[in-house]
């Protein structure tokens, strides 16, 4: 298979998706995919059967989870436009509003339908300002409990999101206590509570079992149905992007050129200045490992090889599920990657090339 | 016209165009338009009008301008893969190879064809290392003089690509003249030279009859043709993104939620973390503008107004024309804007919508 392309491995997902699948079991929690991670609907078939359904944070994402990932939807969005609504609702099981604004300028349409409030507990956990919802001015929720409460008889859930790849347990669970002491009065008038997605839990020496009692007792305190929304949580370490060098090049440092960009395929690592992963990352030879775009810093890192890199040589960069093939752009008319996807057996099978005509067509 | 859409005015284009045209007049430069700014096909036939061809930084981007972009056409990439050479000089006047190595891997197959080398002089303008073509290890280009002499026989031309958004001339004319220094021997065996992009010599006040006089000095003293490579010179302020704001909220500042976002739409504001610019910016109502994504960062800048801001108001993010379209993506579903183009004469057509059906076929 020609690269640059994802390679989605089933194998590989299973792990993450028997974690939820105890977790929902031990506690009695429903889990939704976040779309917004990761929306490659070929393996939904396969991800529905470990979930509850799926969540959305747009119309295009709540309808893609009404077609194509059974079980739940829920929908939310941090604003709607008058002309989305009619088909968000006939879309979804649940709508969540990102204000009491939103709520009350669709208060008729949305009349029948299970509604909730996001609501901002003004804590959360991340390293980054730039996705830190609990940041100064935050546009992402209620903060007030009065004005929530004065609106509690519109709605019968709310969705707390302020975990952001949090691996911490101690962490997650004061801030539950948080949520519970400052918004515990308005939380007993609801039928459920979601808690978001940036919980690390399927990662390696998760106390899986604590958290289970914790939203266990959640749940049993307020007398309501919790959701979780794992994105990365259930897609962790599932995907690589395959790329081939192209050239190498000697300036002060070992450079490597491969047929993908970071800005065009693994975005994140540009905008949070993050280094992609290789593995097994050992050896003697020390390679700077770069874009084909014509920016400067299109680099995805500097790592360690056994031997000098050449041009054919076969890279994967490790851990590129979330959050790159939902972002992934035509800059400079790089050759997006194709995706491609590994069944549990082992065959490796192309669902979507792009070409030429897919860069044109994005144009006009 | 539904929003959200990029409205592309020829009206505003032009001027860009004419300065253009009158300094290819008086200096005896070559103008190619860089599509890695800008790849919006329908409005090549005009631009085309004013320029000498179009330049590309893929294999897509340069059949893009043999196929759209009437005169001659430049094919440039940081790298180009074996399976891509014979597309690439198929659709190309002139090839330029981005190192020795590349030119070296390349040689049977374009031998005939007219080659350059790209070559970095080690100085810049840019405000930012992500965009400094010149930073430490850069892969953009060969260094070395003697390296690049040693190649002259198999070349008839090179490229320099070091000003970035660069509005002083004097800083130029200083800059080539260390070109010219370091790199004047190499020069004299050549035909041409390009000269890159990054000049804003369109910008107010830009002395434009200095540049033509140094670059047909410098044309004149190595007797070659000179090239210039406009991206966001060509198309600076020639299109607005048009938005609409769907909800308003209070925290510590007023807050409105438009149907778009930065990281969608506008990303090199979330790369360089800039903020948009909207006009007039007047009035006593200052309102930050969020999108409408997940993202916490998610935020247009903050501005000025006459009124306060209500769902259903309109607004115009400035200069939306270089570097937003040909990066648009599908983060979090939102609805991609469409594209619209004011004529001459002042109707407005739209020249592409997506909808759903896009946003499914671009994941798989």
């Amino acid at each position: 298979m020609q690269t640059p392309y994802y390679l989605i491995d089933k194998s590989l997902l299973l792990p993450n998706l028997e974690k939820i699948a105890w977790l929902r079991q031990a506690s009695g929690v429903k889990c939704l995919l976040a779309l917004k991670c990761f929306a490659t609907w070929s393996v939904f078939d396969f991800m529905s059967e470990y979930m509850d359904g799926s969540t959305s944070s747009s119309l295009y994402e709540v309808r893609l989870g009404h077609e194509k990932f059974s079980g739940e939807t829920h929908a939310y969005s941090v604003a709607y436009a008058d002309h989305e609504i009619e088909q968000v609702l006939q879309c979804s099981d649940k709508i969540i509003f990102n204000s009491i604004g939103q709520l009350a300028r669709f208060a008729n349409v949305s009349r029948g339908h299970i509604r909730g409030l996001r609501v901002n507990p003004g804590v959360s956990t991340s390293d980054f300002d730039l996705a830190d919802p609990a940041r100064p001015f935050s546009r992402l929720g209620e903060h007030a409990p009065a004005a929530i409460d004065a609106v509690a008889d519109q709605i019968s859930g709310l969705m707390f999101h302020n975990n952001c790849e949090n691996d911490s347990f101690e962490r997650f669970d004061e801030m539950l206590t948080l949520i519970e002491d400052r918004f515990g009065a308005v939380i007993h008038k609801m039928d459920w509570v979601s808690l978001g997605g940036g919980i690390h839990f399927t990662g390696e020496g998760y106390p899986l079992e604590r958290l289970a009692a914790r939203l266990k007792s959640f749940a049993e305190t307020f007398d309501i149905q919790v959701y979780l929304e794992p994105g990365e949580a259930a897609i962790s370490g599932a995907a690589t992007l395959e790329v081939t060098v192209l050239d190498t090049m000697h300036n002060g440092k070992n450079l490597a050129i491969v047929d993908s960009s970071i800005e065009a395929h693994m975005l994140d690592l540009l905008i949070y200045r993050e280094p992609a992963k290789i593995a097994p990352n050992t050896g003697n030879e020390e390679w700077m490992i770069c874009g084909k775009s014509c920016l400067a810093g299109d680099i995805f890192g500097e790592f360690r090889f056994d031997a000098p890199l050449r041009a054919g040589d076969r890279l994967s960069f490790q851990d590129a599920a979330g959050y790159t093939m939902v972002k992934k752009n035509w800059f400079n008319g790089v050759k997006m990657p194709s995706i491609a996807i590994r069944e549990l057996d082992g065959t490796t099978r192309m669902v979507r090339d792009f070409d030429y005509s897919d860069f044109a067509a994005a144009l006009s």
